[in-house]
C-alpha cells in the first residue's frame, strides 16, 4: 500500500528520502525492539537480576527471531501496541526456564519509545549531514556568484539591488543556527526510556538505576530517568525539524520567484510538462515550500501531544506515531532536494553591474 | 517501507482501514489514470477529434498496460508529477499512427486530479456506510440502555444525573448532521477535472465542453468547468472528514472517561498490557481521540493549500498529496473503530435509579 | 490594551473590521446575555413557569442594568465564566420576590452560547454582504477587462496565454460556492442553546420544549435541542470562514505576483515605504494571503475543540473563545480588503493580443 | 473593543496576564519605536553620520512625542506598517535642519522588529520568573506530599500505585529543561534588527556595523547582522512558549482528572456554577489545557511564517503580528494559572499506604 507519498512506489521519487526506510520500516522497528530486549537482559544479568544463561538465551532468541507479522498486526489492533504479542512470540522461542527473564520489569512503552530513540540516532546523523551539505552548497554558490548583483525585493516589489552574497547570507544564517540548535538538543537526546509499568521500575528494586545506565550505554543512548509521559524533547526535536524545513522553504520560494521572473537564475534540469514540453519547472524549489508548510502543520500535532495525561496516554502517544516519522522523512527529503537544487544552479544574479533587476 | 502507520505492516492493525488500499495504492492511482486516458480518447472519438480507431487502440493499450515503476519513480522526481513519463510509457505501446491521439489536449493535473476524484467516489461511499453503521450502533445502544441513568459531568466534575439517552443524543446528533453535510457536499463533488495546459482546453476548440461532459459521464463524475486552481471543494471535503472524526473523538473521550471511573460502562475485549495483565485498556476509545486530533491538525494544511497561486501551484498541490490520503484513511479507521467500540459495549449507565454516579 | 491586531489602536487600520466591535465587544456580549435572560423570563411567563410580573421586573432590570466590570472580571477568573456573577449583579437589581425567577432552569453555557449565536447572526449577514461585494467586484473586473490577455502561469512559470476572464472565473467560482455553503449552513444555524445544568432542562418539566421554542423565536434564532457539547456547527462555520479567506488568499497571491512582474496589472493607491518612497506596495494583496494562512491555522483549533468531553468541557469551550472571534474578524477584514483591492484595479491583462506576457 | 479574551474587559480575568499590557499595548510599541529612533540618532552622531545637535533634537522630539493615533491607524491601512506615518509625525516636531537626520538609513522593518525585541526582553524575564515560580510550587508540593501514594494510571486505567513524588517529577522535569532551553535561546536573542531598505545598510557605508553595534548596546539587545527575512529565532521562541504551555497543560489535565475521581486531590477555591452551587470546578486546571492546545495551534502559524520570501514578506511578517503577542500572553497566563493552581492544592495523594486509589 502507499497512503503516504513518503513511501509511495512512484511519488517517493519526488518526496521520499531513501534513508527513511532504515529508520521507519517495520523491520527496523522490530530490530530495535529486539536490541532493547537483548540489551536489557544483558544489563540485568550484569546486575544479577537474571542469570547469565538467561541473558544468553534471550540474546540468541533476539538474533534468530522471525516475527509472525499477521499475528503482530492483529494483536496491535487489540492491544494498541505491538509489544505484548511481540514478547509472546519471542518468549515462545526461548527455553522454558529462561522465559520469565525476558522483558523483566519492562513495559510496552519502554520498548517502543527506546526503539524510536535507537532509530532516531542515525536519522539525526543523516539530517546533520544533509544540513552540512546544504550549507556547503550555499558556500559554493557564494564563492561562484556572491559578488553578482540581484534586485532585492520587499513586499513582492523590486526594491534596490543587493549582492547575491546578501541573499545567500539570509539563506544560510538560519541553517547555521539550526546546526547549533541540533548540537544543544543532542546534549541529552536521544535518551533511553526505561520505567516499567508506571515509571517506577518497581520490580528492579535498588538496581533500577544501574540497570538503566547499562542499558543506555549498550544501546548508545543517553541515560536518564524515565520520560514516558514527558514528551517535550520529542516535540522540541519536531520543532527543530520544522525550523530546518521552514528555512529551506524560504530558499525554495525565493528560487521559484527568481525562476519566474527569469534572467536572474539559471537552473540545469527542471521538470518537464505533459502539455508544454518547452517549460522547465522549478520542481525542487516548489517542493521545498511544500515540505516547509507540511512540517509547520504537523508540528502543531506534536505539541498537542504534549498534553499526555497521567502515566501513559494512549491517545497522545499514538498521535506522535502518526506524525513524527513523516516529519523526519519530510525533513530528510527537504534537505536532499535543497542540496540537489543548489547544485543545479548554474548562474545567479547579474554580472558585475549593481543596478538592474 | 512503512513510514505511515496507516499502511504499516503491524501498526495498520490498529490504525489502518483495509479499504484505503483500494483508493490510495499506486496501482489504484495508475488504474484510474488509465481510465481517464481511455475515457478521454473515447469522448474525443465521439466528438470526432480523434479517430474511432485511435480510441480503440488507446483503450486496448490502457487495458494491457504494465508500468515500469522504477522509471515512473525517477521521472516523478524530475517532473514533480508522474504523468509525462506514464504517458510516454503508455504511448510507446500504441501503434505509431495513433500515438498523438493519446492525452490529446490534456495536462498532468487533469489526469491526477481526476484520478483522485475517481477514487474518492468509492471512498465517500465507504465513509457514508461507516457513518450509517456508527449511527445504527448508537441506536442499538439507546434501545438497550437509553433509560438507564448516568452521572452527567460538567467541567470534569459530577453534575446531576442524566439518562443514557441524553448522552447518546449528544453523540449521535453531530453524526446525523454529518450525513446531511455529505449529501450537500456530494451534490457537485467529486467532479471531473479537464482543462488542458492552463485551463482553457484551447486545443479542443468548440468541442471542449462536449468532450468534458462525455468524459465526466463515462467516469461517473460530475461535470463542470475546470477547477485546477480552485481547491475549495477538496478543502471542504477535508473539513467534513475532520468533523466526523472530531465528533467520534468526543465519543471516544467520553467512553475513556467512563471506563476510567469504572462502573458506568462495561466493555468486552479491550487491550492487554505487557506489564499489567489485569488491565483492560480502552484502546479504541483512545484511538478515536488520536484520530480526531490528527485530522484537526491536518485540516490546517488542506486550508493552507487553498492559496494555490496562478494556474497551477506545484507547492500547494503537492501539499494536498501529502495530507488528504491520510485524512481519508484516518476517517475510515475512526469510523471502523467507533463501530467496533460501540459493539463492544455490554453495559452503559446504572439500572433504573437516577441518583448515583 | 491591544494584544490582538484586530482591535489594536493603529494596526486595526490594516487588520481590523469596523463591524467586529458590534459582535465581539464586552458590551455587545453583555447586551446579548441580558437579551437572553429577559427573553427567557418572558417565555417562562408565557408558559406560566414564572409570573408575568416577574418577567416584567426582569425585563426592566435587563434594560437598566449597568455592570460592575471589575467584579465581572474577578469572578470570571474564579468561575471560568462570567455568568454566575452577572446573574448575581442583575438579581440584586430585581425586587426580592422576583429574584428567583431570573435565570430559572438555565446554566452559564446557555447564556454564553446563545449570546454568541445572537451576535453571530449579524456577523453572518455582514460576511454574506462582503461576499456579495467581492463577487460584484469580480463581475465588474470581468466586464471591464475580461477579454484581455494574460500570461497563464503553472508551477511559477509562464505557460500559455489565457483570457483575463479565465483568471477571474477561477477567483469567483469558489466564492459562488461559498455563498451556497453559507445558505446550507444557515438552514439551522445559529440556533438557541438552552439545556440547563446538564442539558436536560430538568427544572422545566414538560414545558421545556415549549419554553425553548418561544425563547428561540424571541431571539430570532433557530430552535432545536440543546447542543452544548456538540460543537460541530461552530467548527463547520469556522471551516466556512477559512474557505472564504483561503479563496481570497489565492486572489491576493495572484495579484501580488501580477504586481511583481509588472505590466499586467495597474493598481491605484498601494502602500508607501519609509525607506523607498518610489515603491507602491500591494499591501492589501499580501494581507489577503496573511489572513488566509491565519484562518487556516486557527481552524485546526476549532476542530481540536470538537473533542468536548462529557456534558461541558471547560477546556474545549474556552479554546473556542480564544479563536472564533478572531476568525470572524479576520474574515470580515479579508472581505473588506478584497473588495477594496479589486476596486483599486485600474488595468488587468494586455490589450487584445493573446501572445505576450 | 475586545476581540481577544487576552485583553477583554472581563474574560481577561481568566485569560489575561496583567503584564502583557506592558509588552503589547500600542503605547508600549510606540515608546519602543521612539527608543529605536533616538538610539539610532545617537549612534549615528557618535559615528559622525549625523550631527550631535541633530541627535539631541531627535532625542527631545522622541521624549515629547504625542502620536496622532487616528492618522497612524489610517496610514497603517494604506502602508501596511505604521512607521512611515509615525516618522512623518515625529519629523514634523523636529527643527527643520535636523529632520533628515531622523530614521537615517533605516526602514520600517528595522523599527518594528527592533521594537518587538525591546519588548520581548521584559516579557522573557517575566516568563522566566513564572517558570521559576511554578517549579518552586512543585518543589513545595513535593516537600509536603511527595511520599504520599497515588494510583498511577496508564491509558486512562488504574495501573499500579506510584508516589506523589513520581508524578511531580514528571510534571517538573520538562519545566527544568524549558529553563535550559530558554538559557540557550537567549544566548543571542533578542537581537537588534537594523538593515535598511533591503538589508545592506547601503546608506551607512563603512560605518554600518559600528552604528549597529552602538544601537544594540544602547537598547540592551544582542548585536548581529540584520535578520529581517530570517524568522527562525522568533519561530524557535514560539516553540519554547508552546513547550512551556504544553507541559503545563499536562499538569492541568492530570489535576482535572484527579479532581474528577475525587479523593486524591484537595483544592481550595475552585469555580462556582450558576446552575449547581455545590460544584467546585477545577477552572484553572482546565485553563492550562486550553492554553496548551491554543499555543500548539498557533505555533503552526509561526512556522508557516518561516517561508518569508525575498527581502521582506508583508504576508509572512503580518502573520507573526497576528499570532506572537497572543502566544506570549497565553504563556504568561498559563504560568500564572499554574502557579495559582499549585498553591491551591491542600492535599495530594493518600496518606502513607501505597495500595489504594
Amino acid at each position: 500500500m502507499s497512503i503516504s507519498p513518503f513511501d509511495h512506489p512512484f511519488l517517493s521519487g519526488l518526496l521520499g528520502a531513501q534513508a527513511a526506510a532504515d529508520w521507519f520500516s517495520a523491520s527496523a522497528d522490530i530490530a530495535a525492539m529486539l536490541d532493547f530486549e537483548a540489551a536489557l537482559a544483558q544489563a540485568q544479568a550484569d546486575d544479577e537480576l537474571i542469570s547469565a544463561d538467561a541473558a544468553r538465551a534471550i540474546a540468541t532468541a533476539c538474533r534468530c527471531f522471525v516475527p509472525d507479522m499477521m499475528a503482530l498486526q492483529d494483536a496491535t489492533a487489540r492491544d494498541g501496541v505491538v509489544v505484548p504479542e511481540l514478547v509472546r512470540q519471542l518468549r515462545a522461542t526461548i527455553p522454558g526456564e529462561h522465559r520469565n527473564a525476558l522483558h523483566f520489569g519492562a513495559t510496552s512503552q519502554d520498548v517502543i519509545d527506546t526503539s524510536l530513540m535507537i532509530r532516531l540516532k542515525p536519522a539525526i546523523a543523516h539530517l546533520a549531514g544533509g544540513l552540512g551539505d546544504v550549507i556547503a552548497g550555499l558556500d559554493r554558490l557564494e564563492a561562484a556568484f556572491g559578488s553578482n548583483s540581484l534586485m532585492g525585493h520587499t513586499r513582492m516589489q523590486a526594491a534596490i539591488p543587493i549582492a547575491v552574497r546578501d541573499r545567500i547570507d539570509a539563506w544560510r544564517a538560519p541553517l547555521l543556527r539550526d546546526r547549533q540548535r541540533l548540537a544543544f538538543l543532542t546534549q541529552a537526546f536521544p535518551a533511553v526510556q526505561f520505567g516499567g509499568a508506571a515509571g517506577t521500575l518497581e520490580k528492579l528494586g535498588d538496581k533500577a538505576n544501574a540497570v538503566r545506565q547499562r542499558l543506555a550505554a549498550a544501546l548508545g543512548l543517553y541515560d536518564g530517568p524515565q520520560w514516558h509521559s514527558q514528551r517535550d524533547r520529542i516535540a522540541d526535536f519536531a520543532g527543530f525539524l520544522s525550523l530546518v524545513t521552514g528555512s529551506l522553504g524560504k530558499i525554495g520560494q525565493d528560487i521559484a520567484l527568481l525562476a519566474q521572473s527569469g534572467g536572474a537564475i539559471s537552473l540545469s534540469g527542471g521538470g518537464s510538462s505533459s502539455a508544454m514540453p518547452h517549460k522547465q519547472n522549478p520542481v525542487q524549489a516548489e517542493l521545498l515550500v511544500t515540505l516547509a508548510r507540511y512540517n509547520a502543520v504537523q508540528l502543531s500535532g506534536m505539541h498537542q501531544a504534549l498534553v499526555h495525561e497521567q502515566e501513559r496516554s494512549g491517545a497522545a502517544w499514538t498521535l506522535e506515531w502518526l506524525i513524527l516519522p513523516s516529519m523526519v522523512s519530510a525533513s530528510a527529503a527537504s534537505l536532499q532536494a535543497a542540496g540537489s537544487l543548489l547544485s543545479s544552479i548554474t548562474g545567479l544574479g547579474n554580472g558585475r553591474s549593481q543596478t538592474q533587476s
